[in-house]
């Protein structure tokens, strides 16, 4: 029979889960990621499901300052761009978030979606699964570095035809994720938009439904 | 100072990532998933990272069979059409794969992406961002699922317009995911696809590049 696992094993995972944080540059250390550390993280992306076993993804490791700063220079770009779309007190906070670390965390990871040519099992009804399949191996490596008490920052602010453009990314390859990586002094103990106040954390009411979306769509309802 | 795991934490967490699968409908078994047990899921998910605390997703717990078989006649009608995608010895393959377990399966679970009017945080440059997120709960959910010796498939080859159809999904709402989820027997070794020869595992080589794409394009080096 395959391995059973015990509820102290569900719980420490729970607990990795409940522990995992989106770090930020302002909290990474300059301690460098061995490569066997490294690894540890890329096997754990390599283990995540894809669709028809299609294994879609493709990894840039990155430790070179030269490359880190044209990244960083897409962010600074785009953030410009971003803050423009707050407006009031809300740009104001969003303008005092420190929201990368690329410069920061001692590797980073541009992970992309390499589309197959022809039909794909299991996505022919849905395109977006191959796509998918490569969130899969990101989320696998994020919590895979929580254990290993390594911080990840997953930083969207940038431009993906500028990061490809930057790492000679074949025509085809499609970013999904560019993750700062690097061992931290401490993890916040809640997601440090939740404490700002940016938003509320959602009540199980707001987001859990019975059968169909009439089971109990109005708020205080229990789930 | 925040929760310091060990190495064996770490090394349980990759035992549960390398021995999860995605579990067809001849493996389920008929015994329930309690209340408490879902909620084990169900909170794995809800502590997923999301774009600017977003928290973009909705779920839907089917268990009744009258709603499974109205999803079930979408996957065959999907299915059929998947198949002529495929040629020859490829298609007689694909014909006798088992697929999903959607009526076997105690309990069905319905992803969703409800998109926040306006511009979100971290979303500004990269739009799917917020679906992203979604997928996140998912495999978190899937993780939680195996460490409970519970099974989680993922059916993709059903049509998104007629599941929303059938769960009665306001208009804004975005199927992401459709999971089949119940205990198991057992856990395949390693991927079916994998068993049967559908697709070959990638080396490290053809999907871990260093730097730039230049880094080791060529299969058979080192990575």
């Amino acid at each position: 029979m395959s391995r059973q696992f015990t509820l102290d094993d569900s719980q420490l995972l729970a607990d990795i889960i409940q522990l995992r944080r989106d770090v930020r540059g302002n909290r990474f250390l300059s301690k460098p990621i061995d490569d066997d550390t490294l690894d540890k993280l890329l096997d754990a992306a390599l283990n995540a499901p894809s669709v028809g076993y299609s294994q879609p993804w493709q990894f840039v490791v990155i430790r070179e300052d030269a490359v880190k700063r044209q990244v960083h220079h897409s962010f600074i770009e785009e953030n410009a761009s971003g803050a423009k779309l707050f407006n009031g007190e809300k740009q104001r906070q969003y303008q005092n978030l420190k929201l990368e670390g690329i410069l920061e965390a001692p590797v980073n990871l541009a992970i992309f979606y390499r589309p197959k040519p022809g039909a794909v099992l299991g996505q022919t009804s849905m395109a977006d699964m191959g796509r998918f399949s490569v969130v899969c191996a990101i989320q696998n490596l994020w919590l895979m570095a929580r254990s290993l008490n390594i911080g990840v920052g997953w930083v969207s602010i940038i431009d993906p035809e500028s990061v490809k453009k930057i790492l000679n990314a074949p025509q085809d390859a499609e970013l999904i994720g560019y993750l700062c990586i690097g061992y931290v002094e401490d993890f916040l103990a809640e997601p440090e938009l939740k404490t700002l106040g940016w938003e509320k954390q959602k009540t199980k009411s707001q987001v859990i439904f019975k059968e169909t979306f009439n089971s109990s769509c109005t708020e205080g309802q229990s789930a």
